[in-house]
């Protein structure tokens, strides 16, 4: 499915010759016109970025593969745009342009013979704020990936998960995490055809899956907890699971019994009795610690111990970046002070506490809420984070959690600002 | 895919014994959560409509095809709500709902173990307006159909063609119109498996193809115009997609030669050269009169003498009910009076106009802009026009146009109450 907007956030990048100095930009456009139409029916596209004016008989159009300048265009008429297919819209620029937010005008010229000739090209305005992601500053260290998680409330909506996973490879990222019982259809047992699916996409997108989230739900019935038999059973229909799709983690969800979070005592038994299938199919089994649970705290402590106690190396702990959020979040609407939940004004831990945990972390969750058009979040100190990360010589992924206003396609320009977000500040730290 | 909101517009409906009284209401309902869940999960559903409320211990959920009243919810551990997939709320309320636009609220009861139970069950409050289409009134002598146009926008971007299809089928309709270069996958070149598909599709949801809509470009190219030989290529070749998909009329959007939108002369030597295609494909012709075009017109006159003329059967008239628009269309974003052209305010033929040209009238795009929550049209005099083509003796489809504001989904909720409006009022007529 396309965005609504007619400049689609996925497909912003510099173009030029691999290696060298960008010598343009492009961008994918959807067609602002109620049916397809021949290109020649289409007369250029103006473009406008901060500021800066590119004629539309500079542009070049690219559709259905074929490079159409203006003189071509007009007489294309044996290529389509069609309305649910948006093409490319390529820029010459020399040094192409900054990673960052741009405000990206289009006006789309369009003909069409049943009106008036005096009304004629009839021009589509629109502007928007595009991020562009620079891969080529490199990594800084690290990898990339993106959770679906990011998604929620847009996939099922106005996403697929085949969109879902071409906007986490559009963004440059190389991993892809997902939740089990939302993104796998007839979760818990795919279709066979669709496990095959999935792994042609992941190769499709030069993807490789991450981290799969379960859950471990304690109180499934009201009329009486699980056992932590019944709990291992889940555990291990997970991993499995999690395994068959080519998955490294396994991140479960687990119940908790008391109002400060503590998990439910059944989880030790349950982890150990699915340990050796963790072993058999490579996977690390990894509960978060995630806000309002800090890293210095009785439940991170048990989790620790259980990994000394059985020397394990199939669980670890995996962080969500949420823990170190220092300001508060909005009110959502109708939200009073007396109203909010304490730790949703951040719990404020400092970075630095990772060093103590550094060890036995295998994944981060880089939770996120809101950044601006300046790539300024409002709510992780990333500018400490990042470098306190690499300090504490962390080499694996940072996967987007977008957990924001859930505005239809907010994710994804979201999803774009953090990446450029992350990557300048990997690249210009340690 | 699902709508945005929680409650489903599609789905909306009276339940009852076939043919009785109805015993009740059900409607579709999307999960308020990023993750799945088994059904033991959810604990019910408050609905409220039009102020009376359904507490929900005495209402049924349908999960997986699964009736489940509370007490089997709560302990239904084998069936999953997924996130991509809408449940069922059945509510008893002897009579049902009266036809037309309902508020409709709910409080969705979720159990999440991993938040403390203190805490438990979340409830997830949305309201909304629904319109209720009660098909057992009866057709009033017309037949219903949609245009696929009335989903401009959303098609492509919120909504697939299947979820397209299954829209126009839950509002009772029995026809469904497209228009080639835009529904048809590969235009003009479907995949024969695509047409097999499309064929399955109407008969999954018991519709008819009716009227597909094609375009003879004229001036498809800037550097000289079409010729009649072109033309009736383009035409033929409409014509015989259109018969592939079963479809029994063709409007051709004829392009133009002069202000008042004078089709270019060519189309009559065009369509004479398609006309042994349409004959062969038992397929009629139909352009259409369309504001600024009225009734009483040289253009109208002109298309008239060629039946006339030709004693064919396989051209006719195809009404757009814009021209009976009587009210002016709101400006569009920053239109002022002076840029406004003249007919957006309403052409204003007397629907009796209709008469002279009933018996060439093969269809009918009931075109219309908005209809409010009581069941108003804000331009265009259904109470007249529906006893009109009535007493006309007109029986055959009324294809909705929706042409309103185009914010996502909104097209859903408007054509459901077009068809309620219409209905009651071709039930109440003649």
């Amino acid at each position: 499915m396309l965005e609504r907007t007619l400049v689609q956030s996925q497909g912003f990048r510099n173009t030029g010759p691999a290696g060298g100095k960008p010598t343009g930009f492009e961008f994918r456009l959807r067609l602002p016109n109620y049916r397809g139409l021949r290109a020649s029916l289409s007369d250029g596209v103006d473009v406008t970025v901060d500021g800066e004016t590119f004629p539309y008989e500079g542009n070049v159009l690219v559709v259905e593969g074929r490079e159409l300048p203006l003189a071509q265009l007009r007489e294309a008429t044996d290529v389509r745009w069609a309305v649910d297919e948006a093409i490319t819209v390529r820029v010459p620029r020399a040094g192409g342009l900054a990673a960052g937010v741009h405000e990206v005008a289009v006006g789309v010229r369009l003909r069409a013979p049943y009106i008036p000739i005096q009304f004629q090209p009839m021009v589509v305005n629109e502007s928007r704020q595009l991020t562009l992601v620079d891969a080529s500053v490199g990594t800084g260290g690290f990898k990339y990936g993106v959770s679906l998680y990011s998604y929620s409330e847009d996939f099922g909506t106005v996403l697929t998960l085949e969109d879902c996973m071409a906007h986490v490879a559009s963004v440059g990222a190389t991993g892809i995490e997902i939740l089990g019982e939302a993104h796998v259809p007839r979760y818990p047992n795919p279709p066979a055809a669709w496990v095959g699916h999935w792994h042609a996409q992941l190769a499709k997108h030069g993807l490789e899956a991450t981290n799969y989230g379960s859950w471990i739900d304690t109180r499934l019935r009201l009329s009486r907890q699980m056992t932590a038999v019944e709990a291992a059973e889940d555990l291990v229909r997970d991993i499995r699971l999690a395994a068959l799709l080519g998955f490294r983690f396994v991140r479960p969800k687990i119940g908790v019994v008391s109002i400060d979070l503590k998990p439910d005592p059944i989880w030790q038994e349950a982890v150990e009795r699915a340990l050796p299938e963790a072993e058999k199919a490579g996977i690390v089994i990894c509960p978060e610690i995630h806000a309002p649970t800090p890293i210095r705290h009785p439940i991170t402590e048990d989790y620790v111990r259980f990994i000394e106690r059985t020397g394990t190396k199939h669980f670890g702990l995996l962080i969500d970046t949420g823990i170190f959020q220092d300001r508060p979040l909005p009110y959502f609407p109708g939200e009073t002070e007396d109203m909010r939940t304490s730790f949703l004004n951040g719990i404020k831990v400092p970075p630095a506490d990772f060093l103590a945990v550094a060890k036995h972390v295998v994944f981060i969750q880089s939770k996120f809420h809101h950044i601006d058009k300046d790539l300024h979040d409002h709510h992780i100190p990333w500018h400490t984070v990042v470098p306190m990360l690499k300090a504490a010589g962390y080499t694996g992924y940072l996967s987007s959690e977008y957990e924001g206003e859930r505005s239809p396609w907010a994710s994804l320009e979201q999803v774009r600002r953090q990446h450029a977000l992350l990557r300048r500040l990997a690249a210009a730290s340690g």
